[in-house]
């Protein structure tokens, strides 16, 4: 075979992501013991229906989408009305007065991380992100040029950890990459770290002709339990850039809307907003699906049904604790990320899998010695998995 | 202002694009001399409605949207019901036995675009296409270090050069790129030009390490008037590759649905789309959206009211010829390419603009000393710029 693809793509390929083996391993799974004897914790598919107002709005978009230009295409940056009406939600959540103009939609928050690195990295630019981590960061500014520094922070609770974050911090740092609530962790970061955090990149960024960016991924800023709040992070720097997407607030991963926003409070707000949106129509997103910004438009203030995830979580706590495990109970997010038993995550991962438990080891994000469990699967499942990870504790 | 943006980014922010300059000259016209004394034939928006039947299809999807997992996550390449389904199609248009398999949806071509170069391309890898060509293709490879090569060929009816072409080649071309019907010029290329690129092309890569591949980029296929026929490229060779989008023959340009077929002859066609499959997935598009999936999956055998479109085309070509304009009448797509009078593109557009009508400079394409029309607007506006037209050429 000739060489067909490019050699990053080829090596990258090589390393299947642990999240997709484990995905592998559990097909596997279920074609030999069958589907109802497997547990998948593995994937992170938002199967809470969306909200009940979703069908009326798609009916609305049905009547109008057949007129002329009615699903043609609209400024790059996203459909005006809809930018307008997210600024307001933005300006409530964020604490920092926005407009239409200070923020652009994107195909989902995948959408919104690539076209934030494209636009701001060099070659050689660093990306310090605390640890674990989504893995797909390494792909999104990786395609650019810039490195992923992951910066381990401290188990069990993974509360951010500033210094180390600052210590990681060199002459080519570009971006500081958080994510609160955090995939895997569940971690919610303190108001306090926060504002520490971006106090000192602002000292530092004084002095820099290329600034740091504090870049707050927030896809799970809705899922907040046991009365946890979220605090903003907009408003802490003018470095600070804000992104986030419908597809688990609204259940609507598959259709890509997100967004990012950007502080006014920036000197040259305008021109990286402009820059955004070259970007965003030049990687050939062109703009975000129109169905999906007017759907998320119809049901801007609407939400799933929290509570079926809290449920599972709580579930989930109970189930592991029984089974003898010892963890943080997260308060965001739907992850749970527990220390493996014996220190060997993929060990313990294989354990689990012999018992019909699909999880990922921690690895797969950057952590070792560690396994992620996804609990966006239904409450059933959970509840019916503790035989397993007793059988699997006691193996 | 500090250094907020990645200098290539902005280096190419100065140098705003000829449609857009055009776009903004026009909108002033617009509020100097009133929206319907202005003929703005600058910007492509597909605005003939989308088949009556989306209505319908609409309304079904409202209906299965808000179950579980209704607009969910899905297979990266895309929803399999929707692969099957246009491997048929395209099995029956490229003349090449298709599957699912051999195919990925995209967001829209420009995402196939961007995902095939970022899946085959290394750094100063040279991507050669007959110019005039779409702007955007320089951007789309440049964001993974490839150099367009524009080849100018011979109008007025700007056929294919294949000779031209060849001469071209270097040891780091990886791609030729082809656009038929053609953006800009409305060229459709010959069954017989195609066949001699494509064996020319299969003779060079069987003595090379990194195959040369044909890039066939194909939105306008249902365009073609006059009784013309728009060859299939993918049978032509192993390294033959097609993409496509929905935009224009389905008037659903905002939604963003697209795709790229690999020829399965070609040794390595199961690596290659497992490649691009990741590289979708990792530049942040995830998958295409759900909802413009499934609706252009219930569309497939539909397609807008192509009369609409010839009727715009004969009737701007008479209005051009009565003013006095000599051109080759486009036989594809929805634009003319035509010779500035005087020779001077830019200064051309200025004496259109003050008529009121809105033409792109040829130059934005990469030929200078000539205009493009988009004829993508409607008939009476065609019509009614007839004297305006006169106006110019007598000015």
């Amino acid at each position: 075979m000739k060489q067909l693809i490019a050699s990053d793509i080829a090596q990258a390929m090589a390393n299947a992501s642990w999240i997709r083996r484990m995905f592998e391993a559990g097909l596997e799974m279920k074609q030999r013991l069958g589907a109802d004897r497997v547990f998948d914790f593995s994937l992170g598919n938002p199967d809470v229906p969306p909200p009940a107002k979703a069908r009326e709005v798609l009916h609305a978009l049905a009547d109008d989408a057949v007129r002329p230009c009615g699903l043609g295409y609209m400024p790059n940056a996203g459909l005006p009305a809809f930018r307008a009406a997210l600024a307001e939600k933005l300006t409530r959540e964020q604490g920092v007065a926005l407009q239409g103009q200070h923020l652009i939609v994107t195909v989902g928050a995948a959408g919104a991380l690539v076209t934030f690195f494209r636009t701001v990295l060099e070659a050689g630019d660093e990306v310090v992100v605390p640890a674990p981590y989504f893995v797909e960061y390494g792909f999104y500014c990786g395609h650019f040029g810039g490195k992923l520094r992951p910066v381990p922070m401290p188990g069990p609770d993974f509360a951010l950890d500033v210094d180390a974050l600052l210590a990681a911090v060199t002459e080519r740092t570009r971006v500081i990459l958080l994510n609160s609530p955090n995939n895997p962790t569940g971690a919610i970061y303190s108001a306090e770290a926060l504002a520490r955090l971006a106090k000192a990149v602002d000292a530092l960024n004084a002095t820099r002709e290329r600034p740091i960016f504090i870049l707050s991924d927030e896809p799970y800023r809705l899922f907040a339990f046991d009365g946890a709040t979220v605090p903003p992070v907009l408003a802490l720097s003018p470095y600070a850039v804000v992104l986030g997407s419908f597809s688990k607030s609204l259940s609507l991963a598959g259709e890509r809307i997100g967004y990012i926003a950007v502080n006014p409070a920036l000197d040259g707000a305008d021109t990286l907003l402009a820059a955004l949106t070259m970007t965003n129509r030049t990687l050939g997103y062109v703009n975000a699906p129109i169905l999906g910004q007017k759907l998320a438009l119809g049901l801007l203030n609407e939400q799933v049904d929290l509570t079926i995830y809290d449920a599972r979580r709580l579930a989930m706590a109970r189930v592991l604790r029984e089974a003898g495990l010892t963890f943080a109970l997260p308060r965001g997010a739907f992850y749970f990320f527990l220390q493996a038993p014996g220190g060997d995550d993929v060990a313990f991962c294989n354990r689990l899998l012999e018992q019909g438990i699909i999880a990922v080891p921690g690895r797969g994000f950057g952590m070792s010695g560690y396994i992620r469990l996804c609990c966006a699967v239904e409450l059933d499942i959970i509840e019916r998995s503790a035989e397993a990870w007793k059988r699997a504790m006691q193996g």
